[in-house]
């Protein structure tokens, strides 16, 4: 049994700096926002393989635990949880690169006097990638609910994005309309990192709320 | 042992099953779309649940199996494989809702003489959809592989959509933006049903390819 928990305790530690590695990657892609950085994201792009890698390992070595150790109850439901949060983080790693591959595209295109500041959204992604990975942390509920309410707030930014770029757009800001359409699929991207932030916390939930299901049953 | 087998075969008729509702949707959309028939839209929408249910329903199913008879090697693989399919069946099925609802969208708008043809991009997504679920099915490599092949021709049809709408903006065919905005999303909202599909796919081949792998090391 100390055997089964220090291998519990190896996947938490193992999900937490894959955690850490994408939370450093939403910082980093927040920087190249910030100042067309194309060296950081073209470094971005070249690393992500990193991502993939850990991703596999996070996943094996829970397929190894549960084959190994049969848990049942919570243990196996952390288990699982763990293997569909590692999918997430592995897919917000994709959506860095996404956002990586248009600023270099946007580079190429000759100066347009028309930029979009993702500061406030990215920030509000970044928190909440945190506090999902807070939440699994800490079985943290109330953690993990208030990353559910951040989304509705990204989403109603996207919402502005769209509604901003379409009108310069129609304003004819500019007539390259592949330079604002990349501008809107960025804020999509962004959204779709803390999409991916919220079915964390929306795991963790489901794993705690799970476990009192469990125990009512019990009582 | 008999009981087991019986557990994993109600298994996959319940992820085929959900596969099947899916792929329905996935069917029905594309004549939304081809259509523009809003009411058809709207009953998509109003019917998500069902998808949401039946995916809640095979994990708890997949979980249940794993605590009461503790598979290992290929069934426990299979059984986790089956959990992240879930997954993106059900994640299928929020994309068919936000074409859905994009639809309902363009509805509202003043008739604008402009017109994409998704019906081969979607043809091929929902191609993409049956053979990934057909290579679960038959544990069948080639199929497997065939979808992420098909992958590719998706992928390039949205980059071509994206340069005819992009043109068409420019060119002034509508001042209606925001229908052409819509017309262009719906190509990415195709594009990421057909990524779930090549997700499918891709988990397929690793469970056929972790198997050989494994029976390398036994022989």
């Amino acid at each position: 049994m100390k055997h089964f928990q220090r291998e519990l305790d190896k996947i938490k530690k193992m999900i937490l700096s894959l955690g850490a590695l994408v939370e450093k990657r939403v910082h980093q892609i927040k920087q190249v926002l910030e100042d067309r950085d194309v060296a950081m994201a073209n470094e971005i792009i070249h690393l992500d393989h990193e991502i993939d890698q850990m991703e596999v390992d996070v996943e094996e070595e829970c397929l190894k635990i549960i084959a190994l150790h049969q848990p049942v109850a919570t243990d196996l439901r952390f288990l699982i949880a763990v293997i569909k949060i590692n999918n997430d983080l592995e897919r917000i790693g994709d959506q860095v690169v996404n956002i990586a591959q248009r600023v270099v595209s946007i580079s190429k295109h000759p100066v347009v006097p028309y930029r979009f500041d993702y500061s406030v959204m990215a920030d509000k992604a970044e928190a909440m990638l945190r506090m999902s990975l807070d939440s699994l942390v800490n079985q943290d509920l109330d953690d993990a609910i208030r990353v559910l309410h951040l989304d509705d707030e990204v989403d109603a930014i996207k919402n502005e994005a769209y509604d901003r770029i379409k009108t310069a757009i129609a304003n004819g800001v500019t007539e390259d309309i592949g330079y604002m359409i990349n501008l809107l699929l960025i804020s999509r991207h962004i959204e779709r990192l803390a999409d991916h932030a919220t079915n964390i916390a929306e795991e963790v939930v489901y794993m705690i709320e799970g476990e009192i299901v469990r125990h009512g049953r019990l009582d």
